[in-house]
């Protein structure tokens, strides 16, 4: 069992065209360079790449990354092109201190059917349009025991680099689907058994850890929109319970992503 | 009751050398124009600054930040530096969309005995040296009741922009102090009647939940070390209780604010 190892010495060699000028290609995700391809920063991410759907085709890194992943990649094919760490920062555009990509194509995407299938426990994002945020999400719902995501509308994509990035590698892993009809599908989740919590900063609300009690027996999906407008009214109304963070006085709110992973860990507390 | 406006229209004028390249004063807070001043940006964290015990000596800003804080200035003698968006980019270094910043001079620090007086729950950090987790810390601080944060060794400056700004501004209103023995100052914490939560990943600690009920009535600091590293040994054999988030299987940390702001959450779920 052996390592595809390729040595490239020349930063214009075609082969490493896919993790070329990583920057430009994130702001014009349109081009063709750009389209269709999930990057992985660092061994860790990479790693979990490899565990994933995301089956990479090709990693560009140094001889030392190489040997720490070494292992995962005994008896795969996929070509690791080993490069000093010179030539890959001419190649990506800047220094990756982590010194290893992986890039993949993006498989067909799953049905929100699937995702939903056999979760006790869905995140609904709506108009999450940070990526870092988005990122951070998808590294809570894994540590905190969430078993999908569903998107919403005006989400952004949770397979832009930075977004896989800050969520250590948890956005290849957690499963998650596009709504396919928005707000409408919410009603596809209640007829399998979920019952709908509208994240809010309402007082009227339920606290979080009355609202899950209550629920800990059952299927449950957490709604949250972006900071600052929060859930559409039209979501909220399709919901079944509004259920509020209790705030200190004089605070108005916390970044989403903190927000969802309070609530994910209130669900894991009392559904254990 | 007016507002003391000055309108500015020499990107040279030396009124606004306190607001000069702010990137490379970030960069060198070693230069005479970077040390001991606090940066305030954008309404909400100006709002915050001048309910804080900083006192911001200067504010630069666009006519229509200006009066989204007029009400908050009436009265005061502070300059506001009325300029356009163009000359403000053009003296900041960058285009800043938020659209006003104000400018304060560091009082003196307050003692650590000052900022655990009347505090039922401190935050107590160690090594934490992300100015982005930092101001995210005091954001969840704020948010969820902590009374105060102490700093152990290796921390980042909080006060630092980047800090300030995702704090939201409340870097300047909860109470911080820096130990001024490490871990020594533990002791005399638990003089003062508080018990020690250490957080860590070792599943033989207790849980969060558990922990947190059983101190319900008591004084807790809830001690928290760098992503990665985690606690130092001696700060960990210097607690009372070792203490985890219970996390899903195959997943091994959460960013370090998200974790505070678990146990920030668990303490006021129990504590009330």
């Amino acid at each position: 069992m052996t390592v595809n190892v390729v040595d490239v010495e020349d930063a214009g060699d075609p082969r490493l065209d896919d993790f070329r000028d990583l920057n430009s290609v994130d702001r014009r995700p349109d081009l063709p360079t750009g389209r269709g391809l999930v990057i992985a920063e660092g061994v860790l991410v990479v790693q979990r790449m490899l565990a994933s759907r995301f089956s990479p085709h090709a990693l560009l890194g140094t001889a030392r990354r190489l040997e720490e992943l070494r292992a995962d990649l005994q008896g795969t094919a996929i070509p690791y092109y080993r490069v000093d760490a010179t030539l890959m920062a001419e190649v990506v555009g800047f220094h990756l201190n982590r010194g290893v990509l992986a890039a993949a194509r993006r498989p067909g995407e799953l049905t929100p059917a699937a995702v939903v299938e056999n979760a006790r426990t869905l995140a609904v994002l709506e108009g999450v349009n940070d990526h870092e945020n988005l990122g951070s999400i998808f590294r809570n719902a894994a540590g905190l025991g969430v078993d999908g995501v569903v998107f919403g509308a005006g989400c952004a994509d949770p397979l832009y680099r930075r977004a896989v990035r800050v969520s250590m590698g948890h956005a290849l892993l957690v499963p998650f689907a596009k709504a396919q009809c928005w707000p409408a599908d919410l009603t596809m989740l209640r007829e399998k058994g979920f019952r709908l919590l509208a994240m809010t900063p309402d007082a009227a609300a339920a606290s979080l850890a009355s609202a899950m009690t209550e629920l800990a027996g059952d299927r449950v999906a957490i709604l949250v929109g972006a900071e600052g407008p929060g859930l559409t009214e039209t979501t909220m109304r399709a919901s079944d319970v509004r259920v509020r963070i209790p705030m200190a006085r004089g605070t108005d709110s916390l970044n989403v992503a903190t927000a969802a992973a309070l609530a994910f860990y209130e669900r894991a507390r009392c559904h254990g």
